[in-house]
């Protein structure tokens, strides 16, 4: 979901923009959408025109090669494991306290048990723990890790009451639920936060929410050398773990569903922990590295698209891959998409499931809005000096139809885990 | 200089904010100005409390320690210069073009020379070199590089005409030259634009300058892994290594001149190179962690104070010093400190200098507000949970007179340089 408020900071630079020293002067967008350089040498004044040029010869070490053998996919796979535990910086951290349950609550035919998880001397992160009531350590079942969006709290996510009304996400709500119609089939779920979000937020809940301050807590990650990524993908696969040591869940049959801003801790857990059994990519595939190339028209101010909030800085992340490059190496792992993107860019996961000898293992669905080809851009490469409209238009995106798709999650799973 | 627009940026977001959602509901700041935990165990739930309890926990790897001997003092120096280039990313290129020059122009008593250099494939980066008329290489002179404050152009600092009108500073313009004065007393001048400012913005010449989006180059900067400091540095030492190599100049005697933004350059080419002979320091000195531990007081929509641009954003870099720590390792060379700060951190460098047998090297002034020992505030340690307003007058800083104090760094450099 775009935040509101956020949106309103940004048209409050702009109008603000305006009113800074003498009013500012406006400019066509259009003429100055694509920055460029009239030397002849092709060298940049502009400071921003030098970065430009620096992302465009950037190359991610491991690009997938449609090309590549099974032996050299494997090889590449590895690589980008260890290049994900390279930049995510995980702690390794002994003697840590155990999760521990601080309520239950009986609902009808589940009951939702809350839990704190203490993985760093200073954190404690609740979560959510949906139970089948046929489901026990005589009767294990497949689980579910559920990752919600910007803005949504795991309560949202687990179709439970808000902790706080504040919280509470646009209507219909159910727009925004993951995890229960997953529990009616039978499967466990464990709701968790994004950092910074719900219950772990820090005043919002007074004031702006659903809206978070999620620059904060990314900035003073990015000081220490960190990050919102590494750290929320850290928090994450502590849970995971401890969801691998409950007798009730079938440690062989974990998968993570990932909605949007979700998507990102779901992507480097499954680089990172083999065991992971399958995903739902709930979001569109895109290569961020040419959405920063590409989106540079700016607003009558001058002031070009800024890519996104810090929360999704991660220093090296583009020297290293791009999101099609993550998903591709998650093969042969199960994996379905929600809301498409680029057919090139998804056919590379196709590819790359092929090489892994399992294509029957991606299923992609796009935007109802998409779904018949014959409806889709069939781009392979983005033009410069676009703005945010004009990307999405691009990569096949029906924003406000931008929410959960169970309608499409639950059949393929009750296919991938032959679900009665 | 504050920003008028970032500062409008900011007053826009809590404006827009109150609109965000149901119109937010505000809050008592002193209530909440502190961020603590309610908890027996000590633990946040609130990420961004976690992170504070993270950066409490943070002691600087190369803090400076009072009590070292002069061999412990020594090698101390040799790893914040190790750990400096570290997080600085210098790439070393090879075969770079010499910078040239595209202009000279006579003035009256000097010339001005512009230059273009070459740092990296993509990049030029201008710069303006003063050259009093008895200066040449049968009589070389000792040289300043002058790096200006955020918002302030080369043309500026130099007292030269701006090459656009929207990149004049706020009158008397004479507060924001720096070169000049030295060239009249007989010095070469090299000065340089911050990245992304004046001739290497983007497109803010035709709207909101002398407001600049640093933004977009500093982030991106770091998703390639580098940082807004780490470019800028570069740059700027690249064209110090070419002041050695000119015969007019005694590179014996080349000194840096940082105006606000300008210290941290100044402080990064002072760590990695040992023979700059001086540094004019024209801001007050503080303890960057700190300012982020105790800045916390939100605002009534409980947003608290975002510690400031990620231009100044370095990741790893409070894991490994504070500003205190980089300007006591730059003993026993000659400094001076025009704006003061607390005189807990200066006497820091004071003892530095002291150990290093040069204590005659420091010279340290504060604003005239604080010039009197008896009106400092003489705090060992600031508060948490107050709002900026509060830091200025604890760190004793007299904000509307930061300005180039070059009544006091005139003096200092002709008894530093002996000059007539």
């Amino acid at each position: 979901m775009i935040s509101k408020w956020i949106l309103g900071v940004f048209v409050g630079c702009m109008a603000l923009g305006s009113f800074a020293q003498s009013p500012a002067d406006t400019i066509d967008p259009r003429k100055y959408a694509r920055i460029t350089t009239d030397r002849v040498d092709g060298r940049y004044v502009s400071s921003r025109g030098v970065v430009h040029a620096m992302l465009k010869r950037t190359t991610p070490e491991y690009t997938f090669r449609p090309d590549f053998t099974q032996p050299e996919f494997k090889q590449w796979q590895q690589g980008i494991s260890r290049a994900m535990a390279d930049i995510m910086h995980h702690p390794s951290m002994e003697g840590l306290p155990e999760p521990h349950c601080i309520s239950s609550e009986q609902k009808e035919g589940y009951r939702v048990e809350k839990w704190e998880s203490y993985p760093l001397p200073e954190t404690v992160v609740p979560f959510l723990v949906l139970i089948p009531d046929k489901v026990n350590e005589k009767n294990p079942a497949p689980a579910l890790m559920c990752i919600p969006g910007s803005g949504e709290t795991k309560e949202t996510a687990a179709g439970q009451p808000e902790l706080n009304p504040r919280f509470q996400e646009d209507e219909p709500y159910e727009r925004w639920i993951i995890a229960l119609p997953y529990v009616k089939k039978g499967l466990v779920a464990v709701v968790v936060d994004n950092p910074g979000a719900g219950e772990a937020s820090d005043l919002e809940g007074h004031t702006i929410a659903p809206d978070y301050q999620y620059e904060a807590v990314s900035r003073y990650l990015l000081e220490l050398g960190w990050s919102y990524l590494g750290y929320s993908s850290y928090c994450d696969l502590h849970i995971l773990n401890w969801m691998k040591r409950q007798s009730f869940i079938n440690k062989e049959r974990i998968l993570i569903s990932g909605f949007s801003l979700g998507t990102e801790p779901l992507m480097v857990m499954g680089a990172l922990d083999q065991s992971i059994y399958g995903f739902i990519f709930n979001d569109f595939l895109c290569r961020t590295l040419e959405r920063a190339i590409v989106l540079t028209e700016p607003n009558k101010y001058g002031v070009r698209p800024f890519p996104n909030s810090i929360r999704h800085l991660i220093p090296r992340f583009w020297c290293k891959f791009d999101f099609p490059d993550i998903v591709a190496s998650l093969a042969p792992r199960p994996i379905i998409f929600t809301e498409g993107g680029l057919d090139r860019d998804l056919n590379l996961v196709r590819k790359a499931y092929e090489i892994a000898g399992k294509k029957e293992n991606v299923s992609i669905y796009f935007y109802p809005k998409f779904s018949n080809p014959k409806d889709r851009q069939m781009i392979e490469r983005l033009p410069e000096g676009i703005n945010r409209k004009t990307y999405f238009n691009l990569v096949n995106v029906d924003d406000p139809m931008h929410d959960i798709k169970s309608n499409l999650t639950i059949p393929w799973l009750v296919k991938v885990l032959d679900l009665k």
